[in-house]
């Protein structure tokens, strides 16, 4: 791997959405506890979420969210040159997303009703605290059947689909407005304005030895590399790709 | 797998002991960086560790250990019957891991002053906390070469060899003074006195579908079993081994 690809939200919601994304992620591919380990990630990400979920109105966010996109999306309709076709599949996809949210739980709700998850979720936070002794109820868990185990995690993230399903397609939209360019960093550093925009994307060459500290706001940002190895600002000048996604 | 091992400390201080074991086990494991995730176990348990060593002295706790158990070997030096080829071993043993200890430094000291692990270790906590906005120099160590991320990982994890000796040995003599013996439990209840016992061993059952709740201290213990799919009280009668550890 040559570049190194970096993201970066421009607001404090959208800081909220990729945490969360990357939680599902990580959710996801630990879900299949295909080694001894993979139950501390599926269980830290989803006490995580719940966290989260906890702290801020996620769903109702969301839904305005999609909303917004939606007007924007509907405002392309019979304007000329635009792909009618696909803008009527993403109009759809936008629909489906919505009106999956608007019925759905408050985010998290069944799995905080959950007894099993409960009764391991305060300790689990606990400095090595996932011992047997600390959990006993995990650690039976742990030995049951493979197919069990799956099996409860699917039903525990099946509750999420609705936050799944918007917030991917939020990211998915709201990533494609935005395509690559290349720019230098002058001095290891660089500045732009950003329209309204939510997130950066950036490929750094990782050549370069660099990694990115990004100050900003949705009209305004400053990028510094940092030297890995010194930890200094970085004096070099380099190209990298950009891309400003609103 | 047809028993479930178990295991519970009768006092804080082993309670610690067998947490900080299970995260050096993690670590040992999560150090190979052999899926895209290990990374995060290990970071957890690196970070956990130091917190630990934050609130006790563990180099100190653990030195009196080892010299307890030092004296307590010594005790059978020329006794008849007692095996003084294995007991010099032992010795041996336990007067090397002694003097790394005293030699080494306060445990998590060099790990406290990495300048890498300190940049990211208070972000590591937060939910979501690992994306690369939070964490934008450990993702570029992420985009490092294998080697050298186990590299890293080998140099932060030789500080804490002394550690690793002491508490493995303590460890392991603790668990070979108790003998697993079948006892049994009425109305899903046993309990039983010990002899200034620091660790309690026990094989259960899977088919008897309970885990256990251990309450006691050195000298005495009781064991309620808890009905896994009911979260209940257990009332059933089923054999199981024990073994008690000082």
């Amino acid at each position: 791997m040559n570049a190194h690809y970096f993201e970066h939200p421009l607001n404090e919601k959208t800081r909220i959405y990729l945490r969360v994304e990357a939680l599902l992620t990580q959710l996801d591919t630990a879900a299949h506890f295909d080694d001894d380990m993979k139950y501390l990630i599926f269980y830290r990400s989803l006490f995580d979420l719940v966290e989260i979920f906890e702290q801020i109105q996620l769903k109702s966010e969301l839904a305005k969210d999609i909303e917004k996109q939606r007007l924007t999306y509907r405002s392309w309709l019979d304007v000329e040159g635009v792909d009618q076709d696909m803008l009527n599949e993403v109009l759809d996809e936008i629909d489906m997303a919505h009106s999956d949210l608007m019925t759905a739980e408050r985010f998290g709700q069944s799995l905080k009703d959950d007894r099993f998850l409960s009764t391991i979720r305060q300790r689990f936070n606990l400095p090595g605290g996932c011992c047997c002794f600390d959990l006993p109820a995990l650690h039976h868990w742990l030995h049951l059947p493979l197919a069990q185990k799956q099996n409860d995690a699917k039903n525990w993230l099946t509750s999420l689909q609705p936050l799944v399903h918007s917030l991917k397609l939020w990211l998915r939209l709201t990533r494609e407005t935005g395509a690559f360019h290349a720019v230098w960093a002058k001095s290891g550093f660089y500045q732009s304005d950003a329209d309204e925009a939510n997130i950066l994307r950036l490929n750094l060459p990782l050549g370069a030895g660099v990694y990115p500290m990004i100050s900003g706001h949705k009209n305004r940002f400053a990028i510094k590399f940092i030297e890995f190895e010194s930890g200094q600002a970085s004096c070099s000048e380099f190209e990298f790709e950009l891309a400003i996604c609103s």
